[in-house]
């Protein structure tokens, strides 16, 4: 018998696809009021496993999850509904954990709020809303997304998904990753020494890489000087790839038209930051994976991965643990 | 020889691929400004043909195009970068020619605006807008287009591009149509005698099929009370499909979540009338198909008939004549 941490939104989904192993696992349920509940029963078994969802991540007891956790005498593994893992929470989690396995299902959602951002921008939706409010019959023409040229840096699963859609519309898509090769959603892929030369011919650049020593501030100056300008810049890896200040100048000097960010460096952004009434951008709070279908989609990896771990298979997405080393 | 009239944007943008039909064509290219001008010299020819576009038909000078066009002796073909056929000025100009084409490029354009007014929809845009105006980091959940059916009532070129692109993100679709079948781009087809009962199980129902007697009003009270309540309406056929008391009245009572219109029975529509200002609804002025993409495309439809044509060859897209009968 092992402990079983949960949020309570999450088990409510999951409890009837659970009731198989009610002779292995031991349910300890986290509400947002902080309650911990044990809905079959107490147990009094060391060993535990948690299932960390964007239920817990922003319920208002994130910090009793996190300190449940640790608490725990021994944590055999963790699914993590993400697939980052520079979060320092996780990176804790990660060096308490025996196994460790993450979630790539939210790059579906990801990659529909980049198809958003994109059609909105080339179709000019502002323009649009604009004349409907002063009943303007203003009949301004738009740019097909099929006739552009996107550079997608960071060909994981989310550059990956978006690029597969966008190709899908008739869109050209160069992936950028250190492992060139080819993938079936780019027309070509370039490793990262070809990129600067690659931004001078992209409509839109996405940026779908994790932040890491290497990645921080990719995006400054001179990464916007090489970008075509009436270009459309993306975000939906970290704000920490951005040098918002020299976005902020590139925007203003006409070197790009549009950004359209998911991320910030400040989360949440505090509502002085310009970055929130500049016209030429669009910002969500870090929403561009929050959609029911990420969470249903990732219930079925720990569904999957709580029948492998029972069974001492290997875990689908399980982390290599030298990345909490 | 014949003369060939069209519109000076058109005429710039095809001239050099005309060059090799100069021995059998005398271009007589309008402008804006109503003026006609001979670039290739002056013709005496009595026969002539026709390529009317957008350029024309929302010209300034489109009065003037017509009646050049009605004054020739003899029409011998006339291409059309539209679909229909319905509207007056285009049923006089079949009833004089002896050859019509249509186009259906426009309809990738179209698609794409549907898929921006179905992801704008399905991912509360206007919400994100008024959380950012205000600079309230609010963590909005969205759905994933993914996830959602849509019945498209009209499954020609317009609804088979809307559908392909739909299914490709993974969306369910359901095409409506007289001759029913089966396409591709379509989950299924249903004949009209389906529709009512398809209209219960669509998150999103996309009008895209031409009006006529037959159809006029056919987006009535009825119809509106069959749609599942929160769904989403779009129209990219004609204005005169709704009845838009009965639309109006639906949104108004939560019948339907939103709708999203290109076209309205009053074009343009007076800045008096509350679809202008009705919360639930995103209209914009007939443009869907207005991409400089289209024109390209119906520019290859007219060069490739245009060749067809001199060779006395069937044409793509030609119109059974009975329709202007």
């Amino acid at each position: 018998m092992r402990k079983f941490l949960v949020h309570a939104k999450t088990f409510e989904r999951i409890e009837d696809a659970l009731k198989p192993f009610a002779d292995q696992i031991s349910p300890l349920v986290l509400s947002d009021e902080g309650d911990l509940k044990h809905p079959w029963g107490e147990s009094e078994a060391k060993a535990a496993i948690a299932y960390g969802t964007t239920d817990a991540y922003f319920s208002p007891a994130v910090m009793t999850f996190f300190t449940t956790l640790f608490e725990f005498e021994q944590l055999d593994w963790f699914q993590s509904s993400a697939a980052g893992t520079e979060h320092p929470m996780i990176q804790a989690t990660g060096k308490k954990a025996a196994l460790f396995s993450g979630s790539h299902e939210q790059s579906h959602a990801i990659a529909e709020w980049v198809l958003w951002a994109g059609l909105d921008h080339f179709q000019d939706g502002a323009a649009r809303r604009r004349a409907q409010e002063n009943q303007s019959w203003e009949r301004l023409p738009f740019r097909e997304i099929s006739s552009t040229s996107w550079l997608i840096i960071g060909f994981g699963s989310i550059g990956q998904e978006s690029g597969r859609r966008l190709r899908a519309l008739g869109a050209h898509v160069t992936g950028v990753r250190r492992s060139g090769g080819s993938s079936e959603a780019a027309n070509e892929i370039v490793t990262p020494d070809k990129m600067q030369a690659a931004l001078r011919n992209a409509d839109a650049v996405l940026l779908s890489l994790p932040l890491t020593d290497a990645t921080e501030n990719m995006a400054d100056a001179a990464f916007f000087e090489a970008m075509k300008s009436e270009s459309l810049f993306v975000n939906v890896g970290r704000g920490g790839l951005v040098d918002e200040a020299a976005l902020l100048a590139a925007l203003d000097t006409g070197r790009l038209a549009q950004a359209s960010l998911d991320v910030v460096r400040e989360e949440p952004l505090s509502p002085e930051n310009e970055i929130w009434r500049h016209p030429q951008i669009t910002l969500t709070p870090h929403i561009a994976a929050q959609t029911p279908q990420s969470g249903l989609r990732t219930d079925k990896v720990f569904l999957t991965n709580l029948e492998r771990f029972l069974a001492g298979e290997p875990l689908k997405n399980g982390v290599p643990m030298d990345v909490f080393a």
